[in-house]
């Protein structure tokens, strides 16, 4: 029976994958924040001694508030430059990815186009995103596929956190509603089951059509 | 029975996409060049008006020969404006895709990084993948999905055209293959079967890990 | 006396360069769009007769009128294909920039974030750019600079055509007025005057922080 | 007089600037890295102290050494999240630049085509250029440019300690040479010269043609 890991897999778009990967027969553990915090390095390095391989990994995480630039003090920043980045490095440095695997990243929009409110997501997502792409390359030879999925607004409790009315939102949305945890769960779903593994090294914008940049 | 229309749809990728939506049943009509030439805007509007709606389409066709800036005469210009570019935005004007529904573009990896020995390619697919770009936001309220693939090297009789050495080739791409049209043929079933929508707007590179730009 | 030629160089952002090249000694051509209409390539290859090499080159033209894709017709794709795209080609094609010299394409923001009611422009503005990159490589044997100004909205007759309330518009973008077609004309005037040579197969947004995408 | 700082202004790039600066009678203030060290807060926070603003800031520094994934150890990260994003967020939190100033990063083309012997660098400079990217639009309203410029293959000490045979590394370059600092110093200075403003949030590389990336 094959393997997956899901980081941050007890609600939401990380919850929905779980479920979809579970529908295929996968032997899913999917992580709440108690059971494996990524801004805890110590917690990570216990965990990963727990589940030394995988053949998926979904790195998935909740994100930071929303602050302005002049209100994030130095303790924000080392917490979720563990949380955001310094975790997952840490977790691609240890783990074992089965040969003809995958791993998923859940990173975000903003990290084409950054959001000032989310300043130290933007940040940090972005610099993880970069480590990503680069070890898709090194990967590449073991056939394993690295997909980097970047949501747009999505149906998640973090969604309703960040935006006063929902309603109105959902107006000023391309397809005036926000997306579904699900369509990402049976997307990733897709993936592994169909073996498509030629798809790695990309980045896939899944936000209803809201982004603006042509690519 | 839903419908299905595969432009270039007789061999490559576009076959592959057409055996796989038969698979899951959908009532296909796949064009060789021959029943529809993009190139010839006559041909593609009587060819509309015989195929006025679908549910799904695809947009591919084959690329121009390998040409040098300077080599590269009127003719030569206009034919592919035509082929890659006029072609399609005719059909879009002129086809009704039915709510729901799904338009694919098969583009490729030069749309970003764009290769001198395909330069008319180069350009007309990327003035292609702005207008469909653009088309993506005005057709999200009526729940159809606009979605860029851009292949990288393909296991298709185009790349054995294009490239000398096939094998000495491959060694040097990070998975050390071609990508397989049924990958491709898949990847689209999928998304089309497991109706996920939200996906829009997006280009999806499609091409082992072989791109350099982050994003 | 070094030569420059500047296409569209009778108003406007054109004009602003010209007269920046003008104030350093460059022996200038500025032409307005009846000495040289790029839509007519009979009319840009009598030209480039007339004007067979030059030292400096500046590619700069009108956009097409705000039209929704469905109202655009075959006619406006091709009169707009050979003005923003196929024009370009042929001039580039058939003259000479000398050892050293520059090539400036004054673009659009669109090209990176494409508008919906300038389809005709993001479309055929990316298309060229794309050639434009593919050039820059080329030339850089001969230490000859492509440099790809993407302007944002500038202070010219066509911003206020397409805008309604200039005022009221100002208010949205971020410094609040917007950019001067002098300041496109002195950037220009540095690059050349400093001799700037490897800046090159660069887009340079010029939009008071307008855009989004991160890069 | 206005003034002028720039990090790491003792060599290099840096110095390059600071020169140019001079030249038109800024009041410099050029630091080594014994003077400001960005991976030390306290250093940076010591530092504004006696600095609290300027007219102009050039954020600028050396890069991490060359690593593989793998080898990069935790003090590693901590100390180049320092270095090169941590200490600029901080002094841009600190620091008052004052209205019409300009901020000038130079970061790196590894930003968009991210280098596996560089991981450290491509991280966190993509980092901290989002955060530079949402500033710019912050920072309009006060007539403040924030312009990052990616700099490709230099002539400094930097690119002799990461390239092995730099006569035969020329050779692979669009242009046959590597740029020099003084073109990236007279590109700052002209810009700073020609008050010309409407330049923000932009990235531009400068890199002689050797990004493959069309924007």
């Amino acid at each position: 029976m094959s393997k997956a890991l899901v980081i941050g897999g007890s609600r939401g778009i990380g919850k929905a994958i779980a479920n979809a990967l579970n529908s295929i027969n996968y032997d899913v553990v999917a992580t709440s924040k108690n059971q494996l915090d990524t801004s805890n390095l110590k917690n990570v390095n216990e965990f990963i001694g727990n589940h030394p391989d995988t053949d998926v990994l979904i790195l998935n995480t909740g994100g930071p508030p929303a602050k302005n630039f002049f209100s994030v003090n130095e303790e924000d920043w080392l917490k979720y430059h563990n949380q955001l980045f310094l975790g997952f490095c840490t977790i691609l440095q240890k783990i074992k990815i089965n040969d003809g695997g995958y791993v998923f990243l859940i990173s975000s929009n903003v990290i084409k186009e950054p959001n000032s409110k989310l300043i130290i997501s933007s940040a940090y997502r972005s610099a993880f995103s970069s480590v990503f792409k680069i070890l898709s390359k090194s990967f590449a030879k073991k056939n394993i596929s690295f997909i980097n999925i970047a949501p747009g607004p999505i149906n998640t409790d973090r969604t309703k956190e960040l935006v006063n009315d929902i309603e109105e939102y959902k107006k000023t949305l391309p397809m005036k509603r926000l997306g579904e945890p699900k369509e990402i769960g049976n997307f990733v779903k897709s993936i592994v089951e169909n073996k498509i593994k030629y798809l790695s090294g990309v980045v896939i914008n899944f936000d209803g059509a809201a982004s603006n940049f042509v690519y």
